[in-house]
């Protein structure tokens, strides 16, 4: 029996429409083995940055019809979505200029050297595509981090044909940006057998144990994520999987910045932590705020503003019961006040709140290590430490993050030396991207962008946004005396691509 | 009770000397402890440089005990071992090499534009050490794949502390190459706690579950290295485990080329197969010969070129036991014939010998798969294609290698877009070396060079010979907004370690 798939409201937790039916085994089989058969049509780059350039084309020209399809199934509203939109197809684009840039192909050529002992044969090393690569798309962002999102965009520009697990919290939206996908890929003369979208729990779990199936990248929970993790390893032939799985952020407020601007900390950390409705990857889920009368003013400063928040609609209603647990849970530990309750609030929505407790109580392992998970929604836990020694005490016992985030008084950072050097040296082993004086809900697309970190912020050391995002689809190949007519063009001696190489040790831009 | 570890001379079976005991679990906790105590000692990189070429020193000037030792731990016999010591401490000075570089930092800086739509941040991105490094040693190569070998000399490189799992096969050989590495540690006034060697199986299986190992090179057997790859995925905290565990290293004689050089072909593939008695990882182990005049010229030269060779030790009496019951098992299939038969040699020696087998039975998965598995030592199996066709049917059916080689007739290496571009082609996919007209054994340590390949040869995208094997050991960190005084060296604007780095777009070298 064919299970239906239904596009829900998450305002009203009504059934919008029925969008598909939930994929079987064999769909998953057909829709790797089209997507395995026509694997070679993404060879030529020319045509995968027309892809990528038609898709970001066909996203646009259908973005009235995406936003509204989007903002009714997510709650979103159309300024995120217009925003979200424009940065995915920046993404598109980007790794279109990528795949122009050439770059990430790594390519490294030693000519034979037979001086040398033993002597050297000629070797010229560049990566190839993987081949098909299964996309887990994240709620929270259902067209960023979603169908259309960066690993769809970095995997087709490696030259992979996609096979995508559609979130069930928007599967109208998936169903047209995989539609505008397929017709991007034909307008370039490409199969639309490059990119399916599927539905279905179970089609996940078969996806990723697929033998066609050679990459995985996922964006979401620790729980489902490091269930399909291992799958992925488990397999006859294990496959990488770059799975995004959960971060608390942690921020540092030193002594110094909370006495020059704890009002504006608090209200900054307001903001951030109830952007998207406290759904962000990056949320900051803890801050860490020394005790004493400015700790006390930036706590104040938080509770003001997040009082005249409004409450905001949950992806589902699923995440906002897990929510309404977390922070019950987390409110009855010992020593844990909520000078602003988390909560229900009127209708679906959920209020914003914050929860405050001693340093102390998490200096060793115990009930307290709960306030060390993310909690998703608009909450976040204020940590006040004694001194600087409990604060350096307190860093070792986080988790991996994605981001870890210091604040710093203007003359700390002046100081290469001191206090502050120290302390970015203790934030670093925690994330993959550290911030000074700012907030790290908003991740930049950008070559230099790093978005993973240490487990479990990442089950591999890859970034799933920032261009070098497409190394996570490419493996390195060497050919070894290989005839120059028989070479690809990227590895020919006069460079007819003018990609950046490594040659004889010299680099060539 | 302490157990003992011997060093056994294969060559009689009789033990040496007892060399240590079997480290414990408190040993090797101790040992990951005391590393990741010292690791920030190997930040500096000036440090690194200097230890990685102090490290060539030692061994140089210990070479002449340390090849004495290796030759009567293994049997691979002086000029082996000198050629083998003086790879190894040329793999140290060449990390040292790119450690001066410091392109394998991978450095890209994008400046703060308020211009753009968001606003960009300043975002300055390089690669730290992931902490201490697990190494296991392999049994074939008792220098540059074990102690002093190149997983050590790149974690080094990276900034890893590194805890070592000898190598039952040569222990004593193991003790002093670690000796010489604490020394060359200590002459830089490092601790020599960044490098530790430890004895046992379960010391091993300690090793790579211990919380404070941060990843793990292996080199090894399919066996063992899976139940190591399985552990480091189980961990709360999965690690990166990069294994080198098996290759048949797949050779393609093309008609043309059987024609054009039948009796050189053979005589080449009968010292490559033999060479360090057939127990090199990239040992041609199969053969896909035409069918026909020109392939039945090329079996004759081969066995007639293997008929000469002496008979050898290998490694250890256990790898004996196995290479007689691999060839007894592959023997007995059905149409498998052994024109010269591999088997016991005099005294504790083996014989070289090859099989052959006609293609079609290896076209459908059944018992003959077991030809499609290393069977270390000197035996390789020649399977004889009928035409183009089948050809290509079999290749599908091969596994992951690190190698796969393609003989050429001259005129084929210049049709661009003939039957020998195709065969490249299909070549490309199973391998992560593809060599033409010349043999896999002897892997030309350079930057271009890759030593791993899909699955079984490695467990990872990753290479465990040449400058990127390096990569390995780091991972990406982006600081955003940082204060330049904060900033580390290598992403200051000034750039004071001339470290090429991309910024803004554009590659500076």
């Amino acid at each position: 029996m064919a299970v239906p798939v239904w596009s829900v409201d998450p305002r009203t937790g009504n059934q919008r429409e029925q969008v598909a039916v939930e994929a079987t085994a064999s769909d998953v089989d057909a829709a790797v083995r089209a997507a395995h058969a026509v694997r070679h049509t993404l060879a030529d780059r020319g045509v995968r940055i027309a892809l990528l350039r038609a898709a970001a084309e066909e996203l646009t020209a259908d973005g009235e019809r995406l936003r509204a399809t989007a903002d009714a199934e997510t709650a979103l509203g159309q300024p995120r979505l217009t925003g979200e939109l424009g940065r995915t197809t920046g993404q598109l684009l980007a790794f279109a200029d990528e795949v122009a840039d050439g770059g990430y192909l790594d390519v490294i050529i030693d000519h034979a050297d037979a001086s040398l002992t033993p002597p050297r044969p000629d070797l010229r090393r560049y990566k190839v595509p993987l081949g098909v690569v299964a996309v887990y798309s994240a709620s929270n962002f259902p067209l960023a981090f979603s169908v259309p999102g960066g690993d769809t965009a970095s995997a087709l520009a490696a030259g992979c044909p996609v096979v995508i697990k559609a979130h069930p919290d928007h599967p109208a939206t998936s169903e047209l940006a995989g539609a505008a996908l397929r017709r991007a890929a034909v307008r370039v003369g490409l199969p639309e057998e490059i990119v399916t979208v599927l539905h279905g729990f179970e089609a996940g779990v078969e996806l990723v144990k697929h033998p066609l199936v050679s990459a995985a990248g996922f964006t979401g929970s620790v729980r489902g994520g490091r269930a399909l993790f291992d799958a992925a390893a488990a397999r006859p032939q294990p496959i990488p999987f770059h799975g995004e799985l959960g971060s608390l952020n942690p921020v540092v407020v030193t002594e110094r910045a909370a006495g020059e601007r704890a009002a504006e900390i608090g209200s900054g950390l307001a903001g951030s932590m109830t952007m998207g409705v406290g759904q962000f990857c990056t949320k900051p889920g803890l801050v860490l705020a020394p005790a004493g009368e400015p700790g006390d003013e930036l706590v104040a400063s938080l509770g003001k503003q997040l009082a005249e928040v409004s409450p905001g609609v949950l992806l589902d209603g699923r995440m906002r019961e897990a929510f309404l647990a977390g922070v019950d849970e987390r409110t009855r530990l010992d020593g844990v006040r909520a000078p602003v309750a988390a909560g229900e609030g009127e209708g679906r929505t959920v209020a914003a709140g914050f929860l405050t407790v001693d340093g102390e109580r998490l200096l060793a392992e115990g009930e307290h290590d709960l306030l060390l998970e993310e909690c998703f929604g608009p909450i976040t836990v204020v940590v006040r430490y004694a001194d600087t020694e409990q604060l350096t005490a307190l860093l070792t016992r986080f988790p991996g993050n994605l981001t870890a985030t210091l604040h710093l008084g203007t003359d700390e950072a002046e100081e290469a030396d001191g206090a502050a050097a120290r302390l970015l040296a203790e934030l670093t082993p925690l994330a993959g991207r550290v911030l000074v004086n700012g907030w790290p809900t908003g991740v930049a697309v950008t070559p230099a962008q790093h978005h993973g970190g240490p487990y479990p912020a990442s089950t591999s050391g890859s970034t799933s946004v920032g261009a070098t995002a497409i190394e996570r689809w490419l493996r390195p190949v060497s050919y070894q005396s290989a005839p120059h007519a028989l070479l690809p063009a990227e590895l020919r001696d006069d460079n007819p691509l003018g990609v950046p190489r490594r040659v004889n040790g010299t680099r060539e831009v």
